[in-house]
Order: C-alpha cells, then sequence, then structure tokens
C-alpha cells in the first residue's frame, strides 16, 4: 500500500505577513516515509487560535503561515510501514503530529506534555527541522501515531471541530473525574462551551452554563444544560455560591477569577482552557477557604483523542457548525471575533 | 468528674487596641457545659497569623483580643456526658472550637469546612453569641468534640505548635498524596517550613528547601531535606525547571506564582498555607503548559489533627521552639515579623 510520491504539491490557505488577508497558493508537503499517512483533507475547523496565531498575538509567528489544526479527511496512501491506516480510511489530525517518542509522558499516552516538545501542526519546528503547515490545506503528511480514526457515525464536517475543541473540553472533563452527583460549570458557550455542555451533560454531571448574556439559553437547554445563568448579572456569584466541583472556563478574556472561585465547592476546581494574553489575579483567601485549586489544561493525547471520537459517535455528540467555502475564511475570521458564530466555522477544502 | 465551676476566672494577655502592647488582665470563661472540657493551659505558641489578628492586618479585628490558637495543657474538669476525656489527660487546643456538627464536613471530620462557619478559638463570635478569647491565658473552656489528645511522647511545650503550624503542613501533604517517589519542595524555612520538611521527608518524599538565602541550608538538612536553593538566585529556577510534583508554599508575602509554577511538574500543583494581603498573579500559559494547579489549603480537621499528633509522636516530628515568659511577648512579635526565631515561640503560661 505504499506510494512512494516525490515533490507532493497541494492547494494552500496561507497568511502572508501577521493579520494579512488570507491568499491561495500551494506549498510542497514531504515525501512519504515509512511510518507516514496521506491524507486528502476534506475540512478544517476554524479555532480562536488560529486566528491568535495568524494575527501575531502570541510574537511566535513565522510567515507565510498556514493554520488548521482540526483536520478531518480521506487516507490516499501510507507508508511501507504503516498497519494501522489503510486507503479510503477516515482519518483525523489534531493539534500535533510528532513527540520524542521516548519519554514518560510519551509512553503513558499524554505526547502533549512531550518532555522535548510536541511538534504542533502548524508553525511548529519539526524534528527535521522544517516548519510545519496545517489543515488550510488539501494534503497533508502525518506520521501514523499523530493520526486517529473518524468513527462511521460521524460527518467528517462534523468530526472536525472534534479535534481541537473536543478534546480541549473531554480531556479535562475525565482528568476532574465529572460523572454523576458532579455539579460543573461551563464559562462561555462558543466553539469549546457548547461541545463541554454536551460532555459533561453526556457524562451524568449537573451542567449550568455561565454566558455573558441569556442570549443562548434555549440552545444550552437543548445542548443538556440544566441551569443558565448570566455573568454580567452579579446576582448570578450570590446565588451560586459554594456550588461547583468544576468550573470550566472556555473563555479567552481576563476573568474576575475570585468571583468565580468564590462558586466553587470546597475542592473544587477552576479549569481554564482558553488562553488569555495578560496575567489573571486572584486572592489566595479565595483557594484557601474551601482548598479550592485553579488550574489549566491542554488538549489531550492521541489514545484520549480517540476515545472522545468514539465516545462521541456513541452518544451523538456533535458540534453544531457552519460550512464555509474557502474564500470566506477572512470574513469568519472577522465574525469569530466578534462571537458571531453558532458555534463552530468548518472550512470545505473543495472548495479552495 | 463533673465540677461545675461558677465564675472562672483566668488571667489573659490581652491586646487593648490594634498594634498595642500586650496587657497583663483577667476575663471570664464560660460555666463547663456537659460536653465541655476545662483545660489549664500551660503553653501556647505564637503564630504568624496571632500578629495579623492583634495587629487587625485583616480588619475584623475585636478588641480587647486574647490571641493564641496552639494550646497545649492538663485537663482540670470535665463536663457530665464528656467520655473521651478526664482529669489529668494532657490535651490540645487548635484554630477552632465550635461548628455547626451537621453538615457534610462535619459528618466526614473536615470541620474546618464547616457549612455554618466554624467558631474560632479567638476573635470570633460562638453559636452562642459571645466573643472568643484563645490560649494566652491560663485556662480555657472547650467543647468536648474540639480537643485533641496530646501523646506520652511529646511533651506539652513542643506539641503546642503543632496545632496550627503542624497540621497546616500534614494535611494538604495527606491530601495531596505526599509519599516516597514525590518531589516536594518547602518555600520558606520559618515555623511553618521547619515542619513541612520533617513530614514530607518521613512521609517518604524527597525535599528540596526553597529559602530566600543560603543561611538555613545546615538546619534543612537536619530536618531532613535532600537539597537546598536560595529563591534569590535566578538560576535556581531554571535548575529546578519541572521538577516539583507538590510546592508548599509558607511564606506569608506575595510571590511570582508563574516562577514557582515553571518548577512544577506536570499536574504538580503550588499549595499556599502562607496568606499574603495583596492578590497574587499568575499567566494562564504557566498552568496551562502542565496542567499545573494553585491551591491552598487552610489547617485541617479535628480527626486529622489527632492523626497528625500521633504521626509526629511516633516519627520524632518536632517543632524547634524558644520558650519565652509572658512579658516576652511584645518582642516575640516584633522578632517574627524580622524573622528572627528558629522556628516557633511558645509562652509558658505558669509565667502569666
Amino acid at each position: 500500500m505504499c506510494n512512494n510520491h516525490q515533490n507532493i504539491t497541494t492547494r494552500v490557505l496561507s497568511v502572508p505577513s501577521a493579520k494579512a488577508p488570507f491568499e491561495k497558493t500551494t506549498i510542497e508537503r514531504r515525501d512519504i516515509r515509512p511510518d507516514d499517512v496521506f491524507i486528502d483533507i476534506k475540512y478544517c475547523g476554524i479555532c480562536h487560535s488560529d486566528i491568535h496565531n495568524a494575527h501575531n498575538d502570541f510574537g511566535r509567528g513565522v510567515f507565510p503561515m498556514v493554520p488548521g489544526h482540526e483536520i478531518a479527511g480521506v487516507v490516499t496512501a501510507v507508508g511501507s510501514e504503516v498497519t494501522k491506516f489503510a486507503v479510503g480510511d477516515r482519518v483525523g489530525v489534531g493539534c500535533f503530529v510528532d513527540s520524542c517518542g521516548e519519554c514518560e509522558f510519551y509512553l503513558r499516552g499524554e505526547e502533549q506534555f512531550c518532555k522535548k516538545g510536541v511538534v504542533v501542526v502548524f508553525n511548529s519546528i519539526g524534528y527535521d527541522g522544517n516548519l510545519t503547515y496545517g489543515g488550510y490545506s488539501q494534503k497533508i503528511v502525518v506520521k501514523d501515531k499523530f493520526v486517529v480514526r473518524i468513527p462511521d457515525g460521524l460527518d467528517l464536517d462534523v468530526a472536525s471541530p472534534l479535534l481541537c475543541a473536543g478534546i480541549t473540553t473531554y480531556s479535562p472533563m475525565k482528568h476532574w473525574n465529572v460523572g454523576p452527583g458532579k455539579k460543573v460549570a461551563i464559562v462561555g458557550m462558543g466553539g469549546l462551551g457548547h461541545l463541554a455542555v454536551q460532555y459533561a451533560h453526556t457524562m451524568g454531571a449537573e451542567v449550568t452554563v455561565l454566558s455573558q448574556t441569556m442570549n443562548k439559553k434555549e440552545e444550552a437547554f437543548g445542548f443538556g444544560a440544566d441551569h443558565y445563568y448570566a455573568t454580567s448579572d452579579p446576582a448570578t456569584f450570590t446565588e451560586l455560591a459554594g456550588q461547583f466541583d468544576l468550573i470550566l472556563n472556555t473563555v479567552s478574556a481576563n476573568i474576575d477569577v475570585d468571583a468565580y472561585l468564590s462558586i466553587l465547592n470546597v475542592d473544587g476546581t477552576l479549569v481554564n482552557v482558553g488562553l488569555p494574553n495578560k496575567p489573571d489575579q486572584y486572592n489566595v483567601f479565595s483557594l484557601f477557604a474551601g482548598r479550592r485549586s485553579i488550574a489549566a489544561s491542554n488538549v489531550g493525547g492521541i489514545r484520549e483523542t480517540q476515545e472522545m471520537l468514539d465516545f462521541s459517535a456513541q452518544d451523538g455528540i456533535a458540534p453544531m457548525i457552519e460550512v464555509i467555502r474557502a474564500d470566506q475564511v477572512d470574513e469568519a475570521y472577522e465574525r469569530v471575533l466578534r462571537s458571531d458564530v453558532r458555534y463552530r466555522f468548518v472550512t470545505d477544502m473543495s472548495t479552495l
């Protein structure tokens, strides 16, 4: 099943410089190595962190850049040593495409914590010294260990946001033991939040959505929320004092950490999956009063990503998406920035 | 064994107003109720939070105030329903003297999280509406459930600081599973820190002391530390990057949270037991990189306090103390504030 392609050219959407509009162009993918999988990308989701990178908000951007880490497609060739995948398989690729392969974190399936540092799917230097280019593209070559199988029950367009938004919300739920008897609050109901509600509900927790306004209340109940409060109303924090075992904060802006800590139960944890650019503040007394914790979580490992996809397919969990053409990505970025999306844009790569 | 005292007068050291010098005076203790234990106080430790309260740093001080929550003494009478203690028993009283007696936290032996709010041993309003007065005193009347037994292996003067400094450091070690194979850092080697080193070492962890200077290095090794670094040297944070499973911060001043988070291993926790007055700052990225947590811990329950005393007696864990007379307490406060104590002052109440 090995096809040793040479000079694999692929169409991509590329940002020539920070905040510039996307351009349609081409790049070369690497030749297929023995452990590589060659994928025809069908869909790629748009994540807020794509925008952060394309705008160089973190100051580590290398341009031109091809973003995209929510990749869903079909295998078109495999390297000589690949046994896990075959041509025609429906597969996904998420945030990273390589790790050291030997540290304790790799060995326990949490490659995201790789001691040598994972290779991220775009804007990252691979172990071979080459810059990586992401999923706003029609073809990609990825090491088999970093490819996951998309279950039959999930359409490829719907599956694509799960590769980042899905695992980012699923992983902390598992790590902090969400289940029956637990009270979970989801802060922000966007791309991450609307999936988080579905996971927490399906795992058996009592789910409260904390959104800036009451606008998304009915939709939240549709996703499985039991309660819904507006964070713009100060009474919310009084009414909910001491309630939650876990608060998953999906908002990227700075928050009033002490206010959120005050609605945690004893031993409760505020887990951040949104990444604000500026530091947050907290008062140690807010933690001390109930042995509370502040934490953050970063996607999940490959094994857990596969588990999340299987769980999602089995329990009918899916993002609500808006499929767009390649020439709509600039507009989609603007709409994400003004929270005008319900709830995830997915680009149809056949339009590229 | 019931002696129904009336008008129990006791000598006390009292602060007439915030930051004023101590005065020797007398107060009345309540009549012994059926579930009360009447204690002759032999020694009382001086905790930094006594000073915070006597100086009204937290703004909730009621004066005149009698501080003291590290009480060691001997039972001189018990109420009619008390079966657990008898006259002559060596006993201790720590930070709190009452709780609701019915909430889930009481039922699981973690009274410190009482939903109605624990009654603190001094500067607190009891459920009977009366202000509490603490251990800088010769006699005290305390509900039996909040009295612990001091094992024979512990002298009363040495035992007294364990009632706060001991349980404050022991409890988080147990909660965060300190044991063989774990790397623990203790920040600050004062009254709390020098006990924390002993507990972490005795529980089998590899212990690193992080102190401002190298001054206490030899003593740290004497208490069981395996490594010692000065936090004033920036190289410390580079050298120790990613090492610790638990950092116990015993310092009350604000710290560079991000620097300490950077020396935590994946899933490591920075636990504060010192209480700075001003908020701390952190960058979510510092947590995100290794699913790290920031937490705080507040003493421990009565059951765990007894366990800590038994553990300390069995394993020869004891604070290093300087016993002072009652007329030296003002000077002792000044010395604590300039960190001029190795490592805990204990007042001999027979000098009052």
